[in-house]
């Protein structure tokens, strides 16, 4: 449980951007929250204070060690004009493994969700309405001791900040082209590539402006001890339906666990599609899509939640998934989940949870 | 070359800390250098102000997608009074290699250690004295745009900061005993593990942690292929003589090329040491620890110059090298580089630079 949260509301509130111009990431709400860490205190001072920048002491170990965990989730504006959450446990427990991995500070169970819930409602009229929009929120810890030694920090700044974000593919799904990356990798078992860690991404960005370069969205990583298995898709987890059967690469220690993962082997699962969750050889990936029977592929992830694979570039040649068209099972994955998501489809699952907390007036002494 | 510099000089000086108590990073001097990079404007605005928090948006990207790389070198009291740094032009070319794999804009050659020579000057009594200190120079570079998509940042911050340090070991080289780790790995091919970028920092703390628990002082980590080769040992390169002949593993992709570990190889190649860099196995380390001809075997880095290994701890057994003392050759290289460092011994090679610069009169106009 989270201890009594302050408030320290902002007296210059922003300009809320156009709501048609969002894109991501780029508009900040007006308010975040911090909480400290300390050998002695624990987790200490949960606070919701104006957005502002942060003040580090240049000694402080995220910029140098990268002991830096994040997470990435959204409130969504339901069709009745509430607000919920996707989830937001499995973030919370995917946290606390990447804080674990990572050698830093695990939180107690509850607590990213309430502060999650407290600070969306102090920043609720900052969740855009309009469908394939929402609020993104990004919770954060780096180490924040002022000391050059390699190890373990003893102090952390838990931050969440939040950002009115845009639909991902405007007038519906569209399926881009993703690059095999033949050289470089993204994470080895043994690795923090199950870790939702910094130190995942930068080593990623040279990929990806090569992928750009030969004219696709997103690289499909390959795994590092063989370079044949496939891992993931930029940053989202990856699914293919060949011969009628889905498969996604197995959780291999080098992979990390998606939520949007996590929800369509559910929904795969109660819909009776076959599913298998196995090691995925490039080769077949491509000999599939050659003789036609790689029906469809997709990425999934928070942020586009289903995004469909139009062709796999490999070896300089392109192979396209059929036809470069919106699979039938992509449509129905991105429908139902969106649907749940914006309280549109009922939610048989139990996986929505209300984005503003409902103890708000116990908080308030009720 | 460095455009000029602006100083702003300190109204506060610090107290210096009690020479003998210096430890390792924990201090700072009164000044730091800070340069900020814009695409429009490249590098600029070069500053030497007083040491102070840096203020960041939450949303910087440093915080979550981890573009971050630093180098360290030292500044080294000669015996006549003077100041000298020890090859800072490698640590240059390798924060160059560093900024390339991580998406990062380069700096022109000359510029670093000019940047270091110019703050060096600022702050240079506070480099201490007695044998074995020194200060500590660590340049790094964040990335600092807000937002929160994942692709390479616009803006970046270069710090230098400085802290007095002092001896890795009190009283004499002290052999430690190092952990094989079984399980995690610091880097693979492809990955980033020859840059030194914060990313490669964190993922390591966990098995250093066991190390630790197992009375072992560092990691022995071991590749992430085959798990069969060392790579490094903690943080530093590691070096093994076995029969009269010396070996390092070969830089593989997965090896931070250190400057010790350059010192060494020509300091070797310079005496008629027989040297060869090459796969070494475990195995084949441990069999000869166990046959007694792994007569010396020894870490490299910029923090303890030489470290001797007294034994490998591997799969539950402790393998002793050398009866756990100091080798001949560990103890000749050690005192040959701190000899050069410290303007002790003659300087043959070209490898000290002025830690002042001497173009100080010339930024003066004179």
């Amino acid at each position: 449980m989270l201890s009594n949260v302050r408030i320290e509301r902002t007296e210059s509130p922003k300009t809320k951007p156009n709501p048609e111009k969002l894109g991501f990431g780029q508009y900040f709400t007006d308010h975040m929250l911090l909480m400290d860490y300390s050998a002695e205190q624990g987790w200490h001072d949960p606070r919701i204070v104006p957005y502002a920048p942060l003040t580090l002491d240049p000694a402080a170990m995220v910029f140098h060690y990268g002991q830096a965990v994040f997470e990435g989730l959204k409130a969504y504006r339901t069709a009745e004009g509430g607000a919920q959450l996707f989830l937001p446990e499995r973030n919370a427990k995917r946290l606390n493994r990447s804080l674990e991995r990572m050698s830093m500070p695990k939180l107690e169970p509850g607590v990213l969700t309430e502060a999650i819930q407290a600070l969306v409602g102090v920043d609720q009229d900052w969740i855009p309405e309009a469908e394939g929009t929402s609020l993104y929120i990004r919770p954060f810890i780096i180490a924040t001791e002022a000391m050059l030694g390699v190890r373990a920090s003893s102090s952390y700044l838990l931050a969440i900040v939040m950002s009115p974000v845009g639909a991902y593919f405007d007038g519906g799904l569209k399926p881009v082209d993703i690059l095999v990356e033949p050289h470089d990798v993204r994470a080895v078992r043994g690795g923090t590539g199950a870790a939702k860690t910094a130190a995942n991404y930068a080593g990623g960005l040279k990929a990806q402006a090569a992928a750009k370069e030969a004219g696709c969205a997103q690289v499909l990583w390959l795994d590092a001890l063989e370079r044949k298995y496939v891992e993931e898709v930029g940053s989202m987890n990856v699914f293919f339906r060949i011969d009628g059967q889905v498969y996604t690469p197995v959780l291999n220690g080098s992979i990390l666990e998606g939520v949007t993962r996590g929800a369509v082997i559910e929904l795969l699962e109660d819909w009776d599609v076959m599913f298998t969750a196995r090691p995925l050889s490039i080769q077949e990936l491509v000999q599939a899509a050659a003789n036609g029977t790689l029906e469809e592929a997709f990425g999934t992830g928070t942020a586009a939640v289903i995004s469909p694979i139009g062709g796999i570039r490999w070896n300089g040649q392109l192979y396209p998934i059929n036809g470069g068209q919106v699979g039938e099972l992509s449509q129905k994955l991105y429908d139902t989940i969106t649907g749940i998501q914006r309280g549109m489809v009922r939610d048989v699952y139990g996986w929505t949870v209300p984005a503003v907390a409902e103890q708000e007036e116990l908080r308030a002494g009720v």
